[in-house]
């Protein structure tokens, strides 16, 4: 029903356009995205739950509530434009009309995003200048340079897309994506921008990104931080003259797709962690209710213990089952079990005497699978989560220097 | 009305003796430890909120239940006794009866504890062997010893004790614990044993322990880790002849006192947290509820982003704000103050420029304070926390090899 698009992206989309510069908030590397449609697009956006909200986020958010349609996202990194006050709000609605106006757009046809450090003035006349020279740039091609100008300390460009066979024809679906600290659910330092050519309502759109968002962005923690910037925005140009409608075939076929492919960005945003060297998948079942299953899911994959153990490759099923414990979701411990692949390492009333060297192997790969099923009931979930690394803690002591 | 004494231990009160001696469940340093009292304690105890209780735990958290009089506490390190199930609890009742054998105790006159690695069967009878070793060993002196024994990858003893002067006389509360990793609220693998020889009733012994770890243990973290095996015990023999009954304001000086000492042995805990180089102490002032302030210093005292800019020095006051943000609490960002010490970084609306170099200077000690005030309202809390080093993860990654 759908597939993979190799070198896929945000531009794979029927009408999509795009392009990455440097324009000089960072040192060297590139710092400032466009992402164009020619068709009006509808939009769908998911935010932070941070209290502390940055202005261009703020702004973006209107534009998704106020039901505008949009051709532009404009992104910069290297500056988060967070905790910077009526000022920084200022700087932020600056960056969307001068993008408006060298696009022939509404100002409020172009969302705004931006990632960096937080609590410093965007120096706003670099993106005024850097328009000039990136707009010349929009390209069908221009999906990865967006990407990279995306990133703040991710080291791997993000970008993938899916062609979806509907029943009426074939759409796609691509997106780009950056983490790479600050990660946890409800949106981290996380960005994701994701395009499609089918043509969808507004309402329906908002929901399809909703039910994406909860079982892929929201799935994946690095170190347990929900930023002020995140955000994942979703439009629609319906350049491929294909409607998706609710309560259709094609709507499930859609949504599949909507959800591997944000899937797959969630977890290059887990493996690409600040310091993270594995990618770990934590499957919950056997909970009594959804909120439990998510509550464990969540608990293992934030736990320093777990992560510093599959970092050092030691099997020590005993934190897993510990941050298990303390998630305050409702089990006895005596009917757990927790496999690692497909080696079980501990079985209900703590019978299983702990292959360690086989254990050991399985976590000494990059992607492996801790899979722990509590006995209680039916209910189940999947998180994603990597290493905790001295790398990580290199990262961050000196991230401002 | 009262003072820490020097030197001061869980042995400082009247009539309470200790010892701790190697047994042979580590490989080399003590591991095992009692603390005992010549007459019939109250006792009081609080313990982990973590699911996955260890068998000991279980035991000593039914006597307390059952309002049995203690006179022992016996406690080994190297094995938490954690997950071992049917077996695991046989092996808890057998180091609870020996014990209780050769001092001439019933078995509900002794408490029993164990910290160490989950997940392994006790070696039992290295603990019957080693019985025979530490009773003859008792004494006054003997706090230290015993100290020592229940660390785990505590590099320091941890040992306080203060005199109390009450309207008919002075009492004395001394206590010793351990840490280091795995600390977080509702207990850690933190273990703290207090003792007393004021003469108190058995429910109100309770409730002065629980008044007092709220403020203390419960206000700790290294990284945000609740364990199997957490408990702090509180003993009172009456051995000094001096009553502390209810509304009197004996009452309040001995809880001030007791208040003290904890918050000491607290922060004695964070301070040799697994790689901690830095003691951090975390006012929160101006929420609108107590809880709201509670959310904001967890939030804080846990956000791994910010101990790791505290381990850089690095003055990065939008991690703090940022952490306040995802607590959950109720505030508006435009009114946080934040200070370093005496040394605002942040005031309302945003509009303080940072000195860089004296709020780096003020996070290189070893030592100080971050306040943050919220703005909305009169609610106030202290915690502390420590910075995250690289060595954290190189304890934890092998920690059991």
């Amino acid at each position: 029903m759908f597939q993979f698009i190799e070198n896929g992206s945000v531009t794979s989309a029927k009408g999509f356009k795009a392009a990455g510069v440097f324009c000089g908030i960072k040192k060297r590397k590139k710092d400032l995205a466009l992402i164009y449609s020619e068709h009006s697009c509808t939009a769908a956006g998911t935010f932070t739950l941070n209290k502390v909200k940055a202005a261009p986020l703020v702004i973006s958010q209107n534009v998704i509530k106020l039901d505008k349609s949009v051709k532009a996202i404009l992104i910069n990194s290297g500056n988060a434009n967070a905790c910077t006050g009526e000022s920084g709000y200022d700087d932020a609605l600056k960056m969307q009309r001068w993008c408006a106006e060298k696009l022939n757009l509404l100002p409020t046809e172009v969302l705004i995003s931006s990632t960096g450090v937080i609590g410093q003035r965007l120096p706003v006349e670099k993106i005024q200048i850097g328009l000039d020279d990136i707009i010349p740039l929009l390209s069908v091609s221009g999906g990865f340079d967006a990407a990279e100008a995306i990133m703040t300390t991710d080291t791997k460009i993000k970008s993938f897309a899916v062609r979806v066979r509907l029943k009426s024809g074939d759409v796609t679906i691509g997106g780009i994506c950056k983490g790479s600290g600050m990660i946890m659910p409800n949106m981290a330092t996380m960005l994701g921008f994701i395009s499609t050519d089918a043509k969808i309502e507004k309402y329906l759109l908002q929901d399809l990104l909703k039910e994406t968002v909860n079982i892929s962005f929201n799935k994946i923690s690095v170190d347990g931080e929900t930023s002020t910037n995140d955000m994942v925005i979703l439009l629609a140009n319906g350049a491929s003259g294909i409607s998706v409608v609710k309560n259709s075939d094609d709507y499930s076929v859609f949504l599949s797709a909507l959800k591997a492919v944000s899937i797959e960005m969630a977890k290059s945003i887990v493996s690409d962690g600040e310091g993270a060297t594995k990618l770990v998948t934590i499957k919950v079942s056997g909970a009594k209710t959804k909120s439990d299953s998510d509550l464990v899911g969540k608990s293992i994959a934030n736990s320093s213990l777990v992560k510093t153990a599959i970092h050092g490759a030691d099997a020590n099923w005993g934190r897993i089952l510990s941050a298990a414990g303390q998630s305050g979701a409702d089990f006895d411990p005596a009917k757990v079990s927790i496999s690692f692949n497909n080696l079980p390492v501990l079985l209900p009333n703590y019978t299983l005497t702990l292959d360690e060297e086989l254990a050991s192997k399985i976590l000494s790969q990059k992607e492996f699978e801790i899979s722990i099923d509590l006995g209680e009931g039916s209910e189940e979930t999947t998180w994603w989560t990597c290493d905790l690394s001295e790398e990580y803690v290199k990262i961050n002591a000196d991230y401002r220097t």
